[in-house]
């Protein structure tokens, strides 16, 4: 893995396999991120910026500088269909780095969406678009382009690692980051993870507990949890 | 009242009386702690999850431990029909603690919702089956079964005191916990202040002051407040 | 500019040309910031209470106490029509100042909204009545009326100087404060700024990449970004 | 319990015993927390505002307004030699409540501290003093005297009930409050557990590991830890 | 007042009169913001960097860029003896825009301090030099000298206005701002405000109640305070 | 690279060579940091917690689970001369996971310290053994030990990638990650970056200003800054 420096773009990236970003595509972030050993979410502070954005694609990394929105015209050259750029910042900075601009030329490459450590604006007119955007924060507040950062770097996106290619997956409960050495795993495990969950399902539907059904009872009781009138 | 401590079940509480609760359904959150005395709200940060959540029940109350979600298990016994569960933690911890197999299990026991100071997931589900939960935040983050907790002891929730059996109403303003033994006074109270309310209502929406409909001018002379051109 | 204290109201204010407003209306908040040279912003932390509101208007400013919204009750006779109240607070506060009674009054004077750095609550009632409003918290909990504030004093609104008679426009992306003075200025140059993303916009449209829309490449060269394979 | 209402000043107070007020003082925040079955911490953002603050002793309650330290007044009267002050508020501020004077006062009457979900100031002259403070933050921030509270009524300090006449002991780990009845089990469990940590202290000085120490070998192993080179 | 805008330096600004900074001098934040009237304060994240700094000086601003230092260098310039720099960021920004370089350029120029909304870094070095900085963080990132800010204009420090030549007093309780024009008066006021604090804390320390030192009884008996037993 | 998973334990890793650990432990962080090229840095929420703490060594990893500290158990038999512990936890937790007897065990492996994006108690006592630990908070919350996490893969520790063998740096100004392979380079490029530094502090002492030393004015200039009476 190269390391994460400034000042560099890298144009030719291994990307996930397509037929695997399409079979993650049908699973929640909650369900991959068990299915891969409960690992891969960024922290919880990214969101959704209107109601129904989901995404799934291959990631265009980007590192920002605070404040500065140039290297996101960079990486624009570099996305391909079912891309989503992934944008991380060298430094916490919630200006406004990402609109509809911007996500009129994202979508002409192909691009499925873009995930942010940072703010956005034109969040009416993105929605209108339905052009997806998962940010830290909503803010009007216009960048410079100034200084270089990277496209195609290994970045930390909300303390998870991302590196080129890997797969991103974002809904209404968070973002996963699927490694794309993993993609094809991690789908099938999701697989077998909802069908499990279908079963268990129609079990508690009819008021059977949990308590039975995962056959807690013996645990608890040695545990010493006590029962008490 | 039991203190506080972990690794017990009580299995006899007291309940608020349903004819109260359903009372007290009647009115919004704001109305009800202007009517308590201006006491009994948790902190702001607890939040519906989808656009028009609301719930109205007796507690059963959870103390769970961060990262495991146990505890809501072992409550899931407990839920008699007009139940909310209340879920406070022993420390800050925004894991993902609920999702839409537990609100499954809780629903086919006569639950009405869920207000936890802790992360919950499948948002979209929940909103599917509209089950209301008031969280402090939305996260894919699964949880562990490992370590004991409590039910029906009485908790802190996110600044507020609830015992088992007082009545919590949430909506779109807040969540407010109303002792068992004060429903069907704060009921009544909330019912006159509503009234009062009304007569108001009409007199703002003809432009009249609230200077004048309170009476607030001498006071504010007295105080010396200063009009100047 | 009359310094900021306490204990006064201003009754004879110069607001804004209502052609200017009118004009500045037609406008998003981030065109405007940046039609003003990137300045003018309050922080991001003041969001619309529901989805779709936005406002446009004359300020009215309100400093409150923390708690206390007696004030509001102040400034309710000095709107006129087309006017927004603006309310900061000495401290920092989330209480909830504001709600639905306040609401019809300040409407039967014509009043176009309110932006408050405090708490506001009755949301549900707001977003029936359609009034808008931005705020930093829901919040049910109530205020007193025992001391002074100010009303028509400059005020700092979650960072923004704003100062009686400045227009103030709010939508989904933030907050933005135009002095009264370039309110004329800024809406002729948010027109031009409309007039030129037309154009670039188009140009995205078919795949045209801003480093070539606007000639971002020699400078790029020039600092060393390097492409590699 | 009495409800927590306002308006009221209860004036004749159980106080848990000194004897084992003055066991409890002998021990850290950490043990005591651990000895109560791991219960009883406030939230870690209460913090002392001068190095090596320290204080234990029984709680006088307070219930303050926002921005309003009336009741710090009133509660002055009802301290008695060995009491702290324990100040929770309707709502979060951070406003500055108390000060050198305040600190006089109490200090007159045999206050042993402070701990305030709130803000306080003249913190040089508090420390000079050596009047021990916990807070949620310093501010040079006034505040009013205008709008009732109440004393020595149950209160929710940082997520922690404490009820008049409760142990409440502080350090630089945090803040417990320990209730009256349990104060003398507290102090001899806190014994125990600080005899049982000196042996296990010189084990691990020699080098030895809490792996052996406590036996975690085949529960580790049992749960499925790999090691690999 | 000259508008907030980027890219200008003002170099004839109008200072407090010396004289009237020296009075200022001798008193704390806490004593100065209730002379003036209960206004004037930054919001309180502002922290001094070590133990025992304070400040007390004429403010030259500097309107800074997320990230970027260089105005601070252009300000370097326009710093006479007597002065404190003052920096504002157009957004929120942790970044560590200064450190022990810069404080030995502004110390070479005559420079008392600093106060900074954002980050800082060699605060070991800064300690050392008893060079008085309060900030919003402390922070070891680097940042860029690309993009212009302004240094004179008038600006908003976390939440309060300080316009050029303004007052800053800063110690630790706090930041304040006294308008130039006000300073003489708000120093008389200070002293009158400190002599009366002299006699009341004579009566506090013999055990006198604030409540019969400023005769609170009869408005607390007003207001319906119970005593109980 | 390893991918991060649960439930492995790495005993063989590759550290940083101790020549250059030793080069590196002369400079401060915010030198490295600009060495390096301004990455490497974690969040500046990671503070000492106590005044003077200072640690450089190479990094045995551990991933936590939020309120569990079992796993700094299993990394105690990992430690080798000059290791520091670096933990990272699956979510963002603040629970005590450290205290005076795991720095006890540490310390006798050779342990320099501990950084964990996590809460740590006992803190008199790490300042009296002066033991350096870096942490988000300071915390009396126990934790338990039940679930598994993992010692020596690669985690992100504050928003910054952290290998087994790396050399992390901390001190009052931050914390910095060093890839083990850019050891040697980044040490000669701090040595280098001081130098620099030593000739710039004598030309600012004489009060030469940063705008001729570093040559700016003719940048500045062109961009147009404006200098105004």
């Amino acid at each position: 893995m190269e390391h994460t420096e400034l000042g560099v773009v890298h144009t030719a990236i291994t990307r996930a396999d397509p037929k695997d970003v399409a079979a993650l595509s049908a699973f929640g972030v909650a369900t991959i991120h068990e299915a891969m050993g409960r690992v891969g979410l960024t922290r919880p502070y990214l969101r959704p910026v209107y109601d129904g954005a989901r995404l799934c694609g291959t990631a265009v990394t980007v590192l920002l500088q605070p404040g500065d929105n140039w290297m996101l015209h960079v990486a624009a050259e570099q996305i391909q269909e079912g891309d989503v750029v992934v944008a991380a910042c060298t430094t916490e900075s919630e200006d406004g780095f990402f609109g509809e601009l911007l996500a009129t030329s994202f979508r002409s490459r192909g691009c499925k969406g873009l995930v942010i450590d940072g703010g956005v604006r034109d969040v009416a007119e993105l929605e209108e678009m339905d052009f997806p955007v998962f940010s830290r924060a909503i803010n009007a507040k216009g960048t410079v382009k100034a200084t270089l950062g990277s496209v195609n770097v290994p970045v930390v996106l909300a303390n998870a690692l991302v590196r080129p290619g890997d797969v991103v997956v974002a809904d209404r409960d968070g973002v996963v980051v699927v490694p794309r050495e993993r993609a094809a795993e991690v789908a099938e495990a999701s697989r077998r993870r909802e069908d499990a969950e279908e079963g268990k399902r129609a079990r508690f539907r009819t008021g059977e507990l949990g308590l039975d059904i995962y056959g807690m009872r013996p645990k608890l009781a040695e545990l010493g949890l006590r029962y008490e009138d």
